[in-house]
């Protein structure tokens, strides 16, 4: 089966926006194994929106489209479609009626442009969107299937997921199933080319995407039903957790934060960190998880040579430029001001050769209770080291609270 | 004009990467008002691209494409536009030696698939690209007008800005001049309304953009020289300044800072954070822009009661819930313990009502030195509030630092 994507909206063409709903949708797609050879951008023009659905109607099997559905005049996907097919849009009395009692909710009114986003061609089915306003369209006909689905993004994946994807996998007599091993490392380790060999196979499929925080592993299997796809699935895992298994720190929706603080909160040990390398990066991404509150501290960026001496810094070790010894005592004094159990200290300095900048980095993880007293160096040719030092300090800690 | 852009790369496809040259090809476009019409990705397949290279040449009179000008086999940008117009490609004696001068610099030998890069038709220029190995493709032929350029997005941003802007300035015989003026709490203010009258301008234009640090005001002249759109440009940016002008903190390449970063340093004040509230965003921009590293004394995120109590934050006002008091107290505490004059708190907590969530922020701006002891809230219902607390931080001392 062929898809193609066209993304509706005179804001898409005027660079107001970044289209992330097709990635979105083509990753989902390739998870599917349906191909997608095409993907447009169309502005809010009747003629120009029908020679492009007509276009891809004549090409491919499946047009997910996405926007338009909007209530104002500018809004022409559905009659589009309806142009397409050839039937005429009707307002359908129960969508009305949901869409009146939204308002009501709201405590506004109705106004008369929202009612043709209660409207309906024969060939639809409305797909329902309990994040916005607007339904979607489920067409078939003719042995073509068009999709038509909100521009929001939150909207969309929301539909995605609990409309259409159920429907495509009845349609398809397929379920797919995916689980994502989440790695760090591995791509500097000699184990990833043994897994190569499975990146061939057909199903259950491996593909591997490198993300800031590691390279996550995609194990997808399409089988008759969920169980079936889950044997599939634990065959493969199986395999590669034998080879890479000690990179492997998280699965599916875990993330570093959550792993981390899942850790600590068992272990009833707080952390504090100090991250003037990453700026405050790592802090960040701590504080943003509520799972976290329980075990983080707090963090501290302080980089200037008077704001670390105020810290109590020696002027002679700051002179010394020995940063995973400065690394350590920013961690320890960290810890203490913030009163955690344990502190993380990322410091480091990018070396710039006639090729290349290399970062250089130095985590110290400190802890009079937990007995952690170490300094790593991890130096890389990275664009991104500033961002993914924090996932160093994590990985580090993670191997201490493991293994000690 | 009508303008097509098309993505080239099967990547795009599979939703492994987002495409951004898109939304920022087209917003040049629109500044240089060429209309676009349509925009396409497709994939790395030499009939599909040859496909959409011709639509794109029936109803355009402009091609830009990105990507696909790499030496693998994959890469087929130049052989298709040499397909659609006919002509074959051959390599060019200077761009090869260009190229084998690129690789002998950095140690490495040229390989026998780079020397596609270096290959011409008779109707292309070269486009220089100092950033990578592919150079560009400006191609005329038969009143049409092809630009290729790299994938990657600092490529194309340098070779646009640097190759592709001057020869389309020089084309059209005329020059677009913009300038930029960057607002705060214009979109709160009466004022906001009393500039919509000037948006129906068609020379100069004027655009407004909604951006995390404010509301950008976009100014763009076309003129058959600088001076002329200067000109132009003045008379509409002096009447935007008579009606918005208390609102506007910087102008075009200014961020927020930058601009703090230059008043604090003429005055010799330095400056320290404590930005629970944003989980330390705002140190973390004022840590990465080297022009702060003079004034910039650090950061702290400290939310837990037990941190607080560390720092000396008594526990009656912890339980008081007194967020501007609260703000003011880590203002004063962060200010000493890195030695800074000034020092920023920022506090806050998000209420929760049926309809929408609306957060409440307290920003304490304290020195001792300068004499500032100010809390101001700042209330509003907008999902990006924790990213945008730091602005109005920045915002609330600017105008200390210019009103005292």
């Amino acid at each position: 089966m062929k898809a193609e994507i066209i993304s509706i909206g005179t804001e898409l063409l005027l660079g107001e926006i970044v289209d992330t709903n097709t990635p979105y949708l083509a990753d989902q797609l390739a998870l599917l194994g349906i191909d997608l050879y095409y993907s447009s951008a169309v502005g809010d023009n009747y003629q120009r929106l029908l020679d492009v659905f007509q276009r891809a109607w004549r090409r491919s099997d499946i047009i997910i489209c996405t926007g338009g559905l909007g209530p104002t005049q500018d809004d022409l996907t559905r009659e589009t479609i309806a142009g397409l097919v050839g039937e005429e849009p009707v307002v359908d009395a129960e969508l009305k009626e949901e869409l009146v009692r939204f308002f009501t909710q709201r405590g506004a009114t109705m106004t008369q442009n929202n009612t043709k986003q209660a409207t309906l061609i024969p060939s639809s089915v409305a797909l329902e969107n309990p994040r916005g306003t607007a339904p979607g369209w489920w067409v078939e006909k003719d042995g073509h299937l068009i999709i038509a689905m909100p521009g929001p993004p939150s909207e969309m994946h929301f539909m995605w997921t609990n409309q259409v994807l159920p429907r495509l996998q009845k349609k398809t007599e397929t379920v797919i199933v995916s689980r994502t091993l989440k790695t760090f490392n591995v791509g500097e380790s000699a184990a990833e080319a043994q897994i190569t060999h499975l990146v061939t196979s057909t199903n259950p499929t491996l593909a591997t995407y490198a993300k800031p925080d590691g390279v996550y592993l995609r194990i997808a299997a399409k089988a008759a039903n969920k169980e079936e796809a889950n044997k599939l699935i634990s065959v493969m895992e199986r395999d590669v957790r034998d080879i890479v298994g000690q990179y492997i720190w998280g699965v599916d929706n875990d993330s570093w934060e959550t792993v981390i603080a899942d850790l600590l909160n068992k272990r009833k040990l707080s952390l504090a960190v100090a991250d003037s390398f990453s700026g405050g990066l790592l802090a960040h991404a701590l504080s943003s998880e509520s799972v976290a509150e329980q075990c983080f501290r707090g963090g501290l960026v302080a980089k200037s040579k008077e704001s670390r001496e105020a810290l109590g810094i020696s002027p002679s070790l700051l002179e010394e430029g020995d940063h995973g010894k400065l690394a350590m005592e920013m961690a320890a004094m960290v810890r203490r001001i913030l009163c955690a159990d344990i502190g993380i200290g990322i410091e480091g300095y990018i070396e710039t050769t006639e090729s290349a900048a290399v970062d250089h980095i130095f985590i110290a993880v400190e802890s009079e209770k937990a007995g952690y007293h170490t300094v790593q160096n991890h130096s890389r040719r990275h664009p991104q080291m500033k961002a993914r030092s924090g996932y160093y300090a994590l990985a580090d800690l993670r191997t201490l609270l493991l293994t000690q």
